[in-house]
């Protein structure tokens, strides 16, 4: 087979691929990311580059302009390599920018962080860790007095070396004879004590050593990570950047369907791990000038393709009914299993899934949000790339997973991007001439739509008369931002022209767009509904609605009732928590009996399989109407 | 710098090396054996090659002769490259020889392991593992028995998922869901059970599965090692070769200097690990057919410098008064910390050691030999390339070291090699003609003299009146055996002509090599006459000498003796056991209970520290002599 080369200028990294390879497969061989939502099928548009040099084979696509065509713009998918060639990326989207927060001026989740440890503390669980450091004098070794180093330790530890109840890994007896000399026999050891058990960590000479617990946000899109200072519970760093397995896929599903190509789970192992969150940690630890070997544990939260993936585990199962995966506990394993970049033998424990599709970044979220502590019925919502639901309060839990797709993120929307810096976050639309008022994240040109700008666009569009209930588009030809667009064959509505976007392109949505992200939202309060009337009490017994994940932050709840996303109830229930999933995994790291809580909450969930269930689907029928085809749901909305 | 290339002919390996670099560097990087009993410092000779082409500059020494280096012939550790250049191996050692013996027929630590056993038994320890194979019919999940692979597994177990209860490493959950469809949900599990805790260390889809554990004695110039199917106790493949380290030093004070040099202690790891028992255990798989992954236990015996060495342990402070390890017992770990290349979570015992020169190996062996269980007085004797002693019965033991150097492996000798084929391991010298008898192992053209060949030799020279009570040559021109060095500046006596030799070379014993060799042995006796002092008790009080290690097997009681090697007691106290160190690993992986009797063994010995005992000089002085200063101790030698 011929071999050729692919520069790929933007990054600076030249790869060798075999002739007919796509510029995609060239990409992720050279380890340059290119968004790939639908997996590399040609679906999204998404993937696009820059041909400026070389031989090359493409396959057309309505998803690119004749006018793009004549710049050298393609499809990195479609576009098989016959020759040497030369590639700029032209995608504005920053996954590879990783986001070091300001933890003292900008980390909010400590105030949230603060309450859900009041929820913990009052419901008696202890907040404790089970890691220590403590220092010790060791009276120097003579002819007279020649035990080994490690029996000196463990003598002034006061243990009995009895199998079992004390290790110490390979890694600390390495360093022990150094640095215990180089300490003058003035050690300093982090220990991690469980139950009647012992485990030397670390040794250091180190006076005042800080030790720290990691915390990682798993998801399907964004990774959201930080480190926590063991003896004082505070957060120091935090740190977030895309899921670098973007390239081979943007939802679960994609993903998941990579995994089984030769070699595909170890590339999406080493995506997320090396790729996404040992990168993390580098910033962290760069920022607080600590080692590695100084983390000594972490608590992974993700759902339950993100878990399996993060350990390199097949995940086939998952998508195939019954719909099975490997593992809801995982027993809590060791830094060096997985190659996380942190001490070897620093504990890893994963936040418990309930199902395939309700994962533990679930769990983390349910008891960050002290909804397992509430007598009030609270409806839990995490809508990120999937969209996951809880009912239930102390007593009882019902879980539920949408099949929304990754529309809420920005997936499968033509304009659509994650909440990075120049996606749209809010739209509001003149009722008379059409024109939108928007606002981007970081103030920049805008790029694409978030999840929040997507709902608040469709609400304007419905409210303004531009779609009507079935999201179909007014075929207003009067109105310049109401358009035929041929290539796709269908209508669309011009947000922003090219002359004010960050790439010259327009920001457009079209009905396809629409209608991917009414069967979204539809899927979304279908769930709820499936949920409810699986307990028998309606929308009006909701006592609390607690609204987390990536996009509830920028969320406008009036939007988001008014297309039928959210329920029409009182908004004074309404809570937005963030980042839960995070909290919850902070709220292991520092508390055990809070891991044994996550624990109990897993198990207390009672799945439903909407899939199975006959009349979810009915539900959804009515629920992919703007905003619900039973308006009665609706009071507010219909008012209007 | 400059850089050539040297092409090792025989092995057909090439390796580039910058200008100056010594050959013996050259082999080193190429992974080509080239043995180095001093460690390449240009004192033992041993690392001759056959320089082909090539300019290179040689330091001259009195260990190579005009001829031969008219031929071409010189010491690697003394020759700098200085163009490319072609050698060949000319050393007839078969250190990379892996001996895989015939269990059936050959394999006579079978008897001995049977007489272990039943000392034990006798003992009340019982003779079991913590390891077992299940088989488990899963449930095939449906939409509404829908958990998770694991859980199905643990119902099945009939545990209760706790964290701490049962773990299962990320590896088995790797192909866990793979496993259990190819099985179609009737699979087998092994498992290892510790008090209250299980382990799955493995789930397979074969019916009846063995599983194995992996028995090492790893020896400073020997390593052995065994295949244990654990659910009968067989033996079932056995292995050995030279320990790889050789070619960093032929002694534990050799490869110590070693380690401290820029990446010596990871070398030093990688030749016992990588190259040495990773290949053994390769050889035994190969031959049982059977998977790396189906050994899921194993025990390691060595002494306290192999123990650290084979862990990547810093070893400096066992050279340094007061001559600290790092450790003595050593936490079970798993075989993937050390790249042991057996299942990554099988467990990894090391036998324990006692100082920094009584090691797990000795614990081993008398942990095998009984010693421990009797009310008999037993010395315990392991003549390999240390020479360790222990004293005692049921009620007390001590234990020593004496610095007998490498001399009865061969070593420090000029024709001295280890006990492999080609080695003259039995001697007669003809009084009258000092025409000597000899056999070599695997009757082939004689090599080299190993151990028992020396001790036989030199019994012999001294009875015929070659040697005196120092072991000086009587210079007797008259006969042609008996010549003058001048190279080495002292007299020699010829013991086979290179004309019968399997490399043309004389093989010869000099002063110098006597001298060697009697430092050893004096330090042995003076050690056992120590020990005995330090009790209280006589020579004739000693109701039982057991000998174990390399030697003992060809070792000749009564040359022994007549050298002043062995004390002049009743013959018939005089018992084999060889290799203990083996048989006493073998016993750590049959039995739970035996392995905490090793720790108990351990425990118990109080450890002298000859170098630290001011009687020890005098006794050692006397004890140089053939057979000693003090003829009253050797009233059957002095009966002659």
């Amino acid at each position: 087979m011929r071999k050729f080369t692919v520069y790929f200028k933007t990054p600076g990294k030249t790869v060798e691929v075999e002739k007919g390879a796509s510029l995609m497969d060239a990409a992720r061989k050279a380890g340059v990311f290119v968004d790939a939502p639908c997996g590399g099928k040609g679906h999204c548009g998404k993937c696009r580059v820059k041909v400026l040099s070389g031989e090359n084979r493409y396959r057309p696509s309505h998803l690119l302009t004749q006018e793009e065509l004549n710049q050298g713009i393609r499809l990195a998918c479609l576009t098989e390599v016959e020759g040497d060639m030369t590639v700029e990326l032209v995608q504005t989207d920053t996954i590879n920018d990783i986001i070091v927060e300001d933890i003292t001026s900008n980390f909010d989740n400590h105030s949230r962080v603060k309450r859900a440890i009041e929820v913990l503390e009052k419901s008696g669980i202890k907040i404790k860790n089970s890691f220590d450091t403590i220092r010790i004098k060791l009276n120097e070794p003579t002819l007279d007095d020649n035990i080994s180093d490690f029996d000196r330790i463990l003598k002034e530890l006061g243990f009995i070396v009895k199998s079992g109840e004390l290790s110490c890994p390979v890694e600390v007896f390495r360093k022990m004879p150094r640095i215990i000399r180089q300490a003058g026999f003035d050690v300093g050891l982090v220990l991690r004590k469980e139950q009647k058990a012992y485990e030397i960590l670390d040794i250091t000479a180190q006076k005042d050593k800080k030790i720290y617990g990691l915390c990682v946000d798993v998801g399907t899109t964004t990774v959201a990570s930080c480190l926590v200072d063991l003896s004082t519970g505070r957060i120091e760093a935090s740190a977030s950047c895309g899921n670098l397995q973007m390239q081979y896929g943007g939802d679960v599903i994609s993903r998941i369907i990579y995994s089984t190509e030769p070699g595909g789970l170890e590339k999406l192992q080493k995506a997320i791990v090396y790729g996404t969150v040992n990168k993390l940690i580098e910033k962290m630890v760069h920022k607080l000038g600590c080692n590695h070997e100084d983390i000594v544990c972490s608590a992974i939260a993700g759902n339950t393709t993100m878990a399996h993936l993060f350990l390199g585990i097949p995940v086939e199962n998952i998508r195939l009914e019954p719909y099975i995966p490997v593992f809801k506990n995982f027993p809590v394993f060791k830094a060096k299993d997985v190659d996380l970049g942190i001490n070897p033998n620093a504990t890893v424990y994963m936040l418990p899934n309930v199902a395939s599709y309700v994962g533990g970044d679930i769990v983390s979220g349910v008891l960050a949000s002290g909804l397992w502590s509430s007598d009030e019925i609270t409806l839990f919502m995490d809508l990120g790339t999937n969209g996951e639901l809880v009912l239930g309060n102390r007593e009882w839990m019902v879980a539920c997973a949408c099949s929304a797709g990754p529309a809420f993120e920005g997936g499968d929307i033509s304009c659509g991007m994650r909440a990075a810096p120049g996606a749209i976050d809010e739209v509001r639309v003149d009722a008379r001439t059409f024109a939108p008022a928007i606002k981007t994240i970081g103030n920049t040109k805008p790029s694409g739509i978030c999840g929040s700008g997507l709902i608040d666009l469709i609400a304007e569009m419905f409210l303004s008369g531009i779609i009507d209930g079935k999201g179909r588009i007014k075929q207003n030809t009067r109105n310049r931002r109401i358009r035929f667009n041929r290539a796709v064959g269908c209508w669309e509505y011009l947000l922003v022209s090219g002359k004010n976007t960050s790439d010259g392109r327009d920001i457009t949505i079209n009905e396809i767009d629409i209608d991917n992200f009414l069967r979204a939202k539809g899927a979304v309060y279908s769930g709820i509904k499936t949920m409810l009337n699986s307990v028998g009490i309606d929308m009006g017994d909701i006592e609390k609605v607690i609204i987390a994940g990536g996009i509830g932050q920028n969320l406008d709840i009036e939007s988001s009732v008014r297309i039928g996303l959210l329920p029409d109830i009182d908004r004074g229930k309404f809570e937005f928590i963030g980042n839960s999933s995070l909290t919850g995994a902070y709220l292991c790291i520092v508390s055990e009996e809070a891991r044994q809580k996550a624990g109990q909450i897993a198990d207390m969930m009672t799945y439903i399989e909407l899939s199975a269930d006959p009349a979810y689907m009915e539900e959804f029928v009515g629920a992919c109407f703007l905003p619900h085809t039973d308006l009665r749901l609706f009071p507010s909305a219909s008012a209007i």
